[in-house]
């Protein structure tokens, strides 16, 4: 059963939609909603725009209900801040006061961090990093993000951005990136990095595939994943060379920080164990001996949609001590 | 000057020599000697030939001087264990409880871990890490090693070893590692490393050098620093391949828990700016965006020679709060 007199606001901001959503201190999603994140617009007019959406579910909620909270995930969003520096896909400059423009609106307590971070937060208090105190969570989207618990902590380091695996490097001479470096994990272990290799295999190889009747824009990892499943030798090799640089790349990691599991979410970690299993095989290859056996690669415990709000959620929940 | 009320004892297990002294709070040793490390011969006989010598030293203290802990530095500890589990160079099989042993002769806290966390500790302490929440530090001598500081405590996460970059990848198929891995950080940047890379130069290249009239046993790391400063050409491209590779791995690392500085210790940095330098030149180049400005590189503040003891002294001063 809820509990609707504590309630905080998950707002999780991506590239084309942000989403949010009232969530009560079990992790229950009371209401949610989605508004388009307009990439010309600015974040006084953007912010403006969620309130009115927010509040139009806002006046729905029981009348007992308390706003204690407000927990925001986002890309390039600076913990200690409460800023969102340099976002990639947002023309909202260099530096945006985020959490100070939405305290315009909201007298409560708000944090953000990237959305990655929160999905750790989220993963630690409603998914299977429950009793857990050192894990990772790797999100595999467009981009590859990660949020790494110590602890029982989320990890920022000394510049409050702590975790961002997917600008490691997986070779100097490698694929562009769109941050400008180059050989970054993000351009491989992403679902675009997916159809990189796929266009790399095509180059390469000679076998027949349904994939050299698609323009590169109309092969999606999703597309990938299909022909995967049907046995399709182009998509199974991709998924396996994916698979072999994200199980090298989380061996590393593990030689980091130590986690006792890894978790994978995110659009390419709804491959399942196409990219699950061989990606825990590469990973146990490449581990250094002292790391045998003591660390777990999972799927997020997190029903599929939810993960978003909830880790915003969460990341608030978890600072009030609801 | 010293308070010997109060003292702790540091140890440091290398594979060639064990290092031992007695350390006030502020870091005065106040006395120290070395043994032997003995291969062949079982712990059991060691600790006991250890607390022999270290019996000499403790009865010429002044009696007023009372022994609160023992700290201690050694290959492949586990912190929460107490235990040193299959060190390569030494004959100890493959668990030693080595806090047991030592408590049979000493009834006062013990801690152990490895000399890197050891060295990180020591640097928080007593070198130029006070005061920083966020640093790391990594010792390059015939291996290397690394010890995290994360929110003011050593990161030893799940497994109760975390930190050791000297086993992330470099290249999977690449150089043989002592580890049995291929490709490790280790097999490049250490002071064996440097050699290796000579010996590959020297192959590669036809520039006339010394190194030339060297056996491979005969090369050491400090003769490829000597001649770099001479302006050899062989040396000073092993030193900057050297530093591209460990600038690259450290933007890695910093990716991962975001550090204030990153601290060089250890045989090979004594090469100071030869290494020092470029190696953050790499480093800034591979660092992604949101960490430039964020991260310094710097040689240890502890003076040459005391890092090991006063590393583990740290390590027990440290969880006494004394």
């Amino acid at each position: 059963m809820s509990d609707i007199n504590n309630i905080v606001l998950g707002i999780d901001i991506g590239g084309t939609k942000t989403s949010f959503g009232f969530v009560d201190r079990k992790g229950n999603i009371i209401d949610a909603n989605t508004i388009e994140t307009k990439a010309n617009e600015s974040a006084e007019k953007f912010v403006s725009r969620l309130y009115q959406k927010i509040e139009e579910i806002r006046i729905c909620l029981p009348s007992t209900s308390s706003l204690c909270g407000i927990g925001i995930g986002a890309p390039n969003a600076n913990y200690y801040r409460g800023t969102i520096e340099k976002p990639v896909n947002l023309n909202w400059g260099d530096i945006v006061d985020f959490v100070a423009l939405m305290q315009k609106f909201y007298q409560v307590p708000i944090s953000i961090t990237n959305d990655a971070n929160a999905a750790a937060i989220g993963e630690m208090l409603f998914g299977d990093a429950r009793g857990m105190k050192h894990f990772m969570i790797i999100t595999l989207g467009t981009g590859v993000g990660s949020g790494i618990v110590v602890d029982g902590h989320l990890l920022c380091g000394a510049s409050g951005v702590a975790g961002e695996l997917g600008h490691t490097v997986v070779d100097p001479e490698g694929r562009q990136c769109r941050c400008g470096k180059r050989g970054c994990l993000e351009a491989y272990v992403s679902s675009n990095g997916v159809v990189r290799t796929v266009l790399k295999l095509l180059a390469e190889r000679c076998e027949s595939s349904p994939l050299r009747e698609m323009t590169h824009h109309e092969i999606t990892s999703k597309k990938v994943f299909e022909l995967a499943q049907k046995g399709d030798k182009i998509a199974l090799e991709a998924f396996d060379q994916t698979a072999r640089i994200l199980g090298m790349k989380l061996a590393d990691a593990v030689a980091h920080t130590s986690p006792e599991a890894i978790f994978l979410t995110g659009g390419l970690a709804m491959a399942g164990d196409v990219l699950l299993k061989p990606t825990k095989q590469y990973m146990d290859y490449f581990l250094f001996n002292a790391y045998k056996n003591t660390v777990k690669l999972l799927p997020s415990g997190i029903e599929t949609g939810k993960g978003a709000i909830l880790g915003a959620a969460a990341l608030i929940l978890n600072e009030l001590a609801l």
